[in-house]
C-alpha cells in the first residue's frame, strides 16, 4: 500500500479588495429582467447575513487565471522543497479557462496547464500538464486523481492547482455575482512510505439527473440586452438543499472507509461557497454520527476572499497550515477532512492524516 | 496486476460534408493580413497533396461536441454490452467546450461530460463525470487515465469519449480552416482478469519550452477587423518539425516498456492531422528499428473526415474494428499502437494487445 501525502501548499490571494458597499449602484434585477422591490443597501445586508461574504479579491486586469495558478504553484514547489523536474504531473482544475479583461472567449488552447508548466520552466517532458473541468470541487478531484497516478505506479510527484477568475464571467445584474471572487491554490502530492498517513480514503460523485444544470452559463438578467452573451448562473435554492442532502453523507461515505473515528476528526476544510450552507452542511455530518459540531472544526476564509470556486480549498488549508487563520492550526498526526461541492453537480470528499 | 481491455468502441461521424471546393470562394489571407498570390484552386490542391483531405464533416447547426460525445458514447456502451449504471467514470476530452452555432463563447459550465451523463439518464451518483483539456491527444489520455483508476483499484468500467466541433472555431481567412472538422469517438475501459491483454505500456509527454503556443487561440488573419475574437491558429511547419522529431521516440518508449518486439506490431492508429506528416512518423518511428514501412500498417481516414482532434483516433480504431476501411482489420492477440500528437504540445502513445 503506497501512500500520498501533501508535501507542500501555496495560495495566491489576488490584491484587488472589493467590498459588498461596491456593489452599493449596481442595477440588479430578478430574473425576468424586472427591478428589486428592496434597496441595493438592503440587498447587501441580506446577501451578507447569509452568505457571510463581507468582500472579495478580484485578479488585477493584466492578469488571468493561469497567471494565478502559475504565483501558487511557484510558492507550494518552494514550500514542498522539491525539484520541478521532478513533477510527473500538473494537474489543473477551473470552470472557465483564461478569460482575459473586457473578453467574452475563454482561452483554453493551449491549457492552463501547460501555460504554467511554461513559466515554472520546466523542461522535463515527461511532466505530463493537463487540466480537468469538475466544478468548484475542482482541485479535491485533482489530488484524487494525482494519488490515483501514485497507487497506479505512474507518478511520485504531482502539482495539483485550482485557479478561477470568475470576476471575468459574472453577470452585474445578478446579486449572485457578489458571491464570486479571484484566486488560486495549489499543493504537491507526494508518494510516501510513512503508513496510514496522508490521504486514507476518499468519495465522489456527480449527480446529472435533475442537478445537471443547477450552475450553467446562461444570458444575463437584463432582457433588454440582445446579444447571446453568458455569465454564470446558478439556482441557489436549489444547490443549498441539494448540498446540505448530500455533501454530509459523501463525507460520512469516505470517513467511514477511512475506518477514522469521527471523533479523530479535528479540523473539516469545505468549498467556501456559503456559510450559512457550510454551517448547516456540517451540523448535518455530525448529527449523521449524533455528535454536536466541535467548536472551531471548520476555519473559513469566505469573509474576506468570497466564493473562488476551485481556490477555495486549497487556498483555505495554505492559510491554516501556515498559521494564518487565528486560533486554527493543524498538528502532525491529526485527522482532517476536506471537502467541496459545485457545478456537475460534484461532491467529493477527502480523509487526510496530516 | 490488473489489466484494461477495451470492451466496446463507438463513433459519431456528422452528416455535413463539406468539400474542398467548397472553399473556392473563401478569401484566405497572410497571418499579416495581406492576400495570397496564389488563386483558390492553387491553394486548395496544394492543400490537398499535402495534408491528403479531399473532404471534412460538420456538425449539424443544431448540436454541439457535447451532443456529438453522447452520440457515440450510446454506440460505445451498446457495442460494449454493458449496463450504464456500473460506470465508474465519464472522461470526456475536448478542447474548446459547446460552442454553439453564431456564438464565440465555449459552454463548458457544466462540464461536457455531465451533459452526457445527464442525456444516458446515469443515476448512479458514483458514476464520476469530468473533462480533460490535453490537445488533440486528449482521448488516449483519457484511457490511460482510465487504466490508472483501475489499476489504482478505484474504477472497473469507464466511458472515455472524445468530441470536437473545430468549425466553429476556425478563421475563415486561414488556409489552416480547411483542415479542421467535427466529430466524436468513444470507447468502454474496462478491468480484465485476461494476462497480457489489452493496454501493455503507455507513455505521456507534454512540452512546454519553445512548443507551449505552437497550437494558440489567436486572431483572425482579417486584420481589418477590429475586434478581438479568437480562432484556433497553429505554427504548421513547427508542429511538423516538432511531431516527425518527437512523436517516433515516444511510440518507441511505449513499445519499449511493453517488451513487444517490432514485428508483432499489426497496426498504428496514428491521429489524422496531415497525412505526410503522419507518413514521415510512421518511417521515422521505423527507422528507429531499422525496419521498413510494412504495408498498410496505418490505416487512414483523413481524406474523408478531417482532422476532428480528440476524436480522430477512436473514431478511426472503430471504423477497422467494425471493419469499415477496405482491406484493414484487426485480429484477436495482435498488438497495436495507439498514437497522437497535439496542442500542449502533447504526445502520447499506448501499445495494446486487443
Amino acid at each position: 500500500m503506497i501512500y500520498s501525502k501533501i508535501s507542500g501548499t501555496g495560495a495566491f490571494i489576488p490584491s484587488i479588495k472589493k467590498e459588498n458597499q461596491d456593489f452599493l449602484n449596481e442595477d440588479f434585477l430578478n430574473d425576468d429582467g424586472t427591478p428589486f422591490s428592496s434597496e441595493n443597501d438592503v440587498i447587501i445586508e441580506k446577501f451578507k447575513g447569509i452568505t457571510g461574504i463581507e468582500e472579495r479579491r478580484y485578479a488585477k486586469p493584466e492578469h488571468t487565471s493561469s497567471d494565478l495558478a502559475y504565483f501558487a504553484a511557484q510558492k507550494a514547489i518552494e514550500n514542498a522543497q522539491i525539484n520541478p523536474e521532478e513533477l510527473d504531473y500538473i494537474i489543473l482544475a477551473h470552470n472557465f479557462g483564461d478569460v482575459r479583461t473586457g473578453s467574452i472567449q475563454s482561452d483554453i488552447l493551449p491549457s492552463l496547464a501547460t501555460r504554467v508548466k511554461h513559466r515554472l520552466k520546466i523542461e522535463n517532458p515527461n511532466c505530463v500538464a493537463y487540466d480537468i473541468l469538475f466544478g468548484c470541487p475542482g482541485w479535491i478531484e485533482g489530488v484524487i486523481q494525482a494519488q490515483a497516478f501514485i497507487k497506479a505506479g505512474i507518478a511520485k510527484k504531482c502539482l495539483v492547482i485550482g485557479a478561477e477568475t470568475l470576476s471575468r464571467v459574472v453577470d452585474k445584474h445578478d446579486r449572485d455575482s457578489m458571491i464570486y471572487s479571484d484566486g488560486a491554490g495549489a499543493c504537491i502530492v507526494e508518494a510516501t512510505s510513512e503508513k496510514d498517513t496522508g490521504i486514507l480514503s476518499h468519495a465522489s460523485q456527480t449527480w446529472t439527473k435533475e442537478e445537471a444544470y443547477f450552475l450553467f452559463y446562461g444570458k444575463s438578467f437584463d432582457t433588454s440586452k440582445k446579444n447571446d452573451t453568458r455569465y454564470i448562473k446558478m439556482y441557489g435554492r436549489k444547490i443549498y438543499e441539494f448540498a446540505i442532502t448530500n455533501v454530509p453523507k459523501a463525507m460520512k461515505t469516505a470517513l467511514d472507509k477511512s475506518g477514522v473515528a469521527i471523533d479523530e476528526v479535528k479540523k473539516i476544510f469545505i468549498h467556501q461557497a456559503n456559510e450559512k450552507m457550510d454551517e448547516a452542511i456540517i451540523k448535518r455530518f455530525y448529527r449523521l454520527y449524533k455528535k454536536p459540531v466541535p467548536e472551531g472544526i471548520m476555519p473559513m476564509s469566505i469573509y474576506k476572499l468570497g466564493n473562488s470556486s476551485v481556490a477555495t480549498v486549497p487556498t483555505l488549508l495554505d492559510l491554516v497550515l501556515k498559521e494564518k487563520i487565528e486560533n486554527q492550526e493543524v498538528h502532525k498526526g491529526e485527522v482532517i477532512l476536506l471537502a467541496s461541492v459545485g457545478a456537475g453537480m460534484n461532491i467529493n470528499a477527502i480523509v487526510y492524516r496530516y
